[in-house]
């Protein structure tokens, strides 16, 4: 059939298993030809194709609701909800998002991006539901890996404890975007061995009763052998007892089991987990036997080879300089570990994973421990480099606040996909991060102009013994400069004048830098000499530079590609009324105080006015005032 | 013996049962007289007695290292190591902190505050011993309150999956700080009835051997099998799935138990879990017959009468004005939910939860999870309230602002002790909420005056529908002013002039409108007229008014009981900067960028210059500078 001629999931209904089949084909030759193009999350989609459309089927949305955890598993989902038409702008700019998007449709009734959030907000709506005396069914999708994040154990914990009727899918793949890890990963592992498919209650007490006199011999009471019995055949014991009905493992690609199964659940009262058992990637042969994670997200590819297409000759990746630099230090320097919430890949860590494989601890997606871990680490003496993203970095907020900088310990903080970040969109941006880590005591907060200036800041990270330092780097590559052999060490608190100028000062970090320099060039044809600094410590910031330029009395632009409010910018108005500056006019651009969706970088910056033209315009109006 | 003398806990190594049972009185009887004087956490340091002196017994303390979950039960460790001397001045300024503080001995390895981060930090303590090949215990000290914190939970989860060395003792009674909820909670409630003290490995297979025929029936593996009959016996299965040894339940107050369990856990490879069970309050009888958490953490009382000494008369609690006033309009609007992490007694929810109990969530001490549970309430019409400590609503920086701000949700965030709260100190100070939180998009953010402006906050946040709102208000009781009794709304944004003025205008809002209006008293005597606004919205700000007052051109102080970096005074000369309103003068006074320690507020407030007299001395330089 034509995907594009689907309004909504209601034509499910009465499809047989058979044509189903033929949709699931269909639907994944759309996904690898279609992200073949744009390309998105293709190896979580495809694993979920007979789940989604069996969920669907058997469920009647939007009145049941599908919580989409993480998200970047609801093309399909998308597809039945009369999405297809608009596949070809997937992540684009004004296009389809990536992640579900209440916007786009009435189907979409949660929006994720960040792991873990679908069981806490099914409780919310299960009390809602429960409250209005509603009676729809509420269904949270969440994958194994997911699971570690503690506010779904949080969720669990308590929807066991108020037995609502949730349903939770547990779409375990053995793998979230990194192979998984942890004591959760392995008590799936025990239940996808076992081989039972599914056990019926009623059965299983028949079975019991027939066991002659054991429980006398093991137990007084009745409930806790059938509780132990259930344990044997079931083994879903951990589920059950956070309060769960346990029903698994499901074969995720087997319509007949699935439908069963979702069929039991809705019957089940109190909260059921339904464990399905799916193989990402599955379909295409290139993503399925990905065993790392390359085809969980990727660029565009040929669908043909498999082969993804890259640009020929790319700089550095900031993530593997970064990782790369820490691992030649950390080779000299026994007290270096590292540690990554389930990013091993994305961070580039392989190298390290190879070399030191005893020093690097991926702890799941898990992001307040690692940096309490990092935090426990420093209290002996190591050097714990904390390799995470700028989005994921807020879940960790209070642990770098409470335990980390209040301590005042040596920990390095990888602030990776600092930021824009493009195509993920909203819940991605790594725009925050100097908003919310300025106001933190003891933190020394930096941000490299190109990447021979990161691998000296890692170095200078390393070396820093007093207190937290966190390092704040770009998505992507970097802009291809030579490389210094030897490291370096750069003083804390210190800029560096890029360009001398006599009319106005420019005051940035990191990626804007480019601008700030071409902004000064086109000026200077206007006769306009702008001064431009390397403003590459954030926190502390070089106060006998800014002295000198308040002093001088030429307005001054702060530059950021961050959140205004709170920001850099900010800094440098705090630091003028602290000085008593302020006669000297400044102004700043950075991003406004809205969320910045999915698109290319180049077209989010024009939508925010962060551009080389804005602050051209800025200057001018400043300089000619005056 | 005379406590003061105890100089450090090697005098335990030779002390005999008796002789310990003698010193276990002996500190009761000196912290109940302690505490009735200074006020402290005395229910969980009586409950901790026999317990923490039987780990200091067993493990060698500061090679072994203990980390006080929460920290406030770590008087008896103080006074272990030598600080009973010190006592008079618990949790005053410069006095003995009521947490564990790394400054004050060697043998705090871990300072705490804030739940459920022991866990971790042992992790990284274990990881950093392991590298170093040194051979010391690391023993966590975690209460059963604690454990449902997501961050415990994905410790634990880590530290199942490497298998590491660390004794986990779990200090379960029953209650955290508010009786325990969670389906966690019930799994302990399941293994405090066993009746259970220990299991042997040995023994229990020996049991398992001699059952004919029950391996074939019902398990095809031996491992299954021993699992199974493990659980039925043991019941600590919970722990035992996520890869620890467990050991209990244990009698916390009998010495020879404790001794016997902690000395197989010391012989244990790979984590070990003891379960301890502790009567909190124990010795104390007002303490230990008190089961809703009063005595959890007090000020100063009678000892003979446990009669708590409070001030005779005083205006109503802000957390009760906050929480009744919600309530009374609960009673007449069914959207509304109220939702708190393990403090409906801190939040004084109690007349909520009597009144409207299936409209009340206690969540347990799980803030991540509370603040998505209001989202997804939102997401389905409801008015979620979601009852928060500052200090705590970091935890969910990050559900704020990816879960509910970033989807526009009308979640109403009632943010408790903001500012600085006194004797718990650096960990529990609400300060960092302005800065944290005024960045985030569509969020309302606002504080009243006095208690009746905060009432009709309350229910201007109930009406408005746009979105999020958040209401701080402090530690503490109201100014005693009139109450009016219809509620009105505010209108969003709008400030308010409390006092005309020509010279100078003090902008600022809450528990500092006192100080501003004390020193435009004392500046009109020197004939400086200092107009004094309350700036009751720190977001939106007021800009009509913001645009008359930098337009009139007088100089501006900013006065606010929060961090100065990105707080509220760092977002009126955003306005200045945006508005080109640079030749005002602005200056700011607030919080400097350090943790402000524990103790009297006031103290506090002189140490860091928030004060009256820096306020007139800040405006008088201005004026007269002009």
């Amino acid at each position: 059939m034509d995907l594009t001629t689907i309004k909504n999931p209601s034509f499910l209904k009465n499809k047989s298993i058979e044509e189903l089949e033929l949709l699931s084909e269909e639907i994944r030759k759309f996904l690898i030809q279609q992200l073949s193009e744009t390309g998105g999350h293709i190896a979580p989609n495809l694993g979920v194709v007979e789940l989604t459309i069996a969920l669907h089927k058997v469920f009647d949305s939007p009145k049941d609701k599908f919580l989409w955890d993480v998200g970047h598993q609801s093309y399909v989902h998308k597809i039945l909800t009369g999405r297809a038409n608009e596949f070809s702008t997937l992540r684009q700019f004004k296009g389809l998002c990536g992640f579900p998007k209440r916007i786009e449709s009435e189907h979409d009734v949660w929006e994720t991006g960040h792991s873990s959030t679908s069981l806490s907000a099914a409780m919310g709506m299960a009390i809602a539901r429960d409250i209005k005396k509603t009676k729809e069914y509420i269904v949270p999708i969440i994958g194994d890996g997911a699971l570690t994040g503690g506010m779904a154990l949080e969720a669990m914990n308590h929807i066991g404890h108020e037995q609502k009727d949730v349903i939770v899918i547990l779409n375990d793949n053995e793998m979230s975007i990194a192979p998984n890890v942890g004591a959760l990963h392995s008590i799936l592992g025990r239940l996808r061995t076992t081989g039972k498919y599914r056990w019926a209650k009623g059965e299983l007490e028949g079975v019991i009763k027939k066991i002659p006199g054991i429980g006398d011999k093991l137990s007084s009471t009745s409930k806790k052998l059938k509780d132990s019995l259930k344990y044997l055949v079931t083994q879903g014991m951990f589920f059950e007892e956070m309060g769960f009905t346990y029903f698994g493992p499901v074969d995720g690609h087997n319509y007949e089991d699935l439908f069963e199964t979702l069929e039991y659940a809705k019957k089940t009262k109190g909260p059921v987990l339904v464990h399905v058992l799916t193989k990402k990637g599955k379909g295409y042969k290139p993503a399925e036997s990905d065993d790392i994670g390359t085809w969980h997200g990727t660029g565009p590819y040929k669908v043909e080879s498999g082969k993804i297409i890259k640009p020929d000759k790319a700089p550095p990746a900031w993530s593997k300089l970064v990782s790369d630099t820490v691992l030649k230090l950390a080779l000299k320097d026994e007290r270096i570990v590292a540690i990554t919430p389930a990013m091993p890949v994305g961070s580039k860590l392989e190298n390290f994973q190879a070399q030191l494989p005893d020093r690097i601890f991926d702890v799941g997606i898990a992001e307040q421990h690692a940096a309490t871990v990092a935090a426990g680490l420093a209290t002996q003496g190591m050097k714990p480099f904390l390799a995470i993203y700028s989005t994921f970095l807020q879940r960790a907020y209070d642990q770098v606040l409470h335990d980390i900088c209040r301590q005042n310990l040596n920990v390095f903080i990888g602030i990776d996909r600092a930021g824009l970040v493009g195509a993920d969109g909203e819940t991605h941006q790594g725009v925050f991060d100097i908003a919310f880590l300025r106001h933190i005591p003891n933190l020394v907060l930096m941000m490299p102009k190109d990447e021979n200036e990161g691998q000296h800041m890692v170095n200078t990270a390393i070396k820093y013994d007093d207190g937290p330092i966190a390092l704040r780097f770009p998505r992507g590559n970097g802009i291809g400069v030579q490389m210094d052999d030897q490291l370096k060490e750069i003083p804390i608190g210190s800029w560096e004048v890029l360009r001398e100028g006599s009319d106005a000062v420019i005051l940035t970090f990191g990626t804007t830098i480019k601008m700030a320099l071409d902004a000064a060039e086109k000026l200077e044809k206007e006769n306009i000499s702008v001064k431009v600094v390397n403003a590459r410590f954030i926190k502390p910031m070089d106060t006998a530079m800014l002295n000198d330029i308040f002093k001088n009395g030429k307005p001054i632009l702060t530059i950021e590609e961050a959140m205004l409010q709170g920001g850099f910018g900010s800094a440098v108005l705090e630091f003028a009324s602290d000085h008593n500056y302020q006669n000297v006019r400044v102004d700043r651009i950075g991003i406004p105080d809205l969320y910045v969706e999915h698109g290319d970088v180049d077209k989010l910056l024009d939508e925010i006015h962060l551009t080389m033209e804005e602050s051209v315009k800025k200057i001018r109006e400043m300089v000619c005032n005056k």
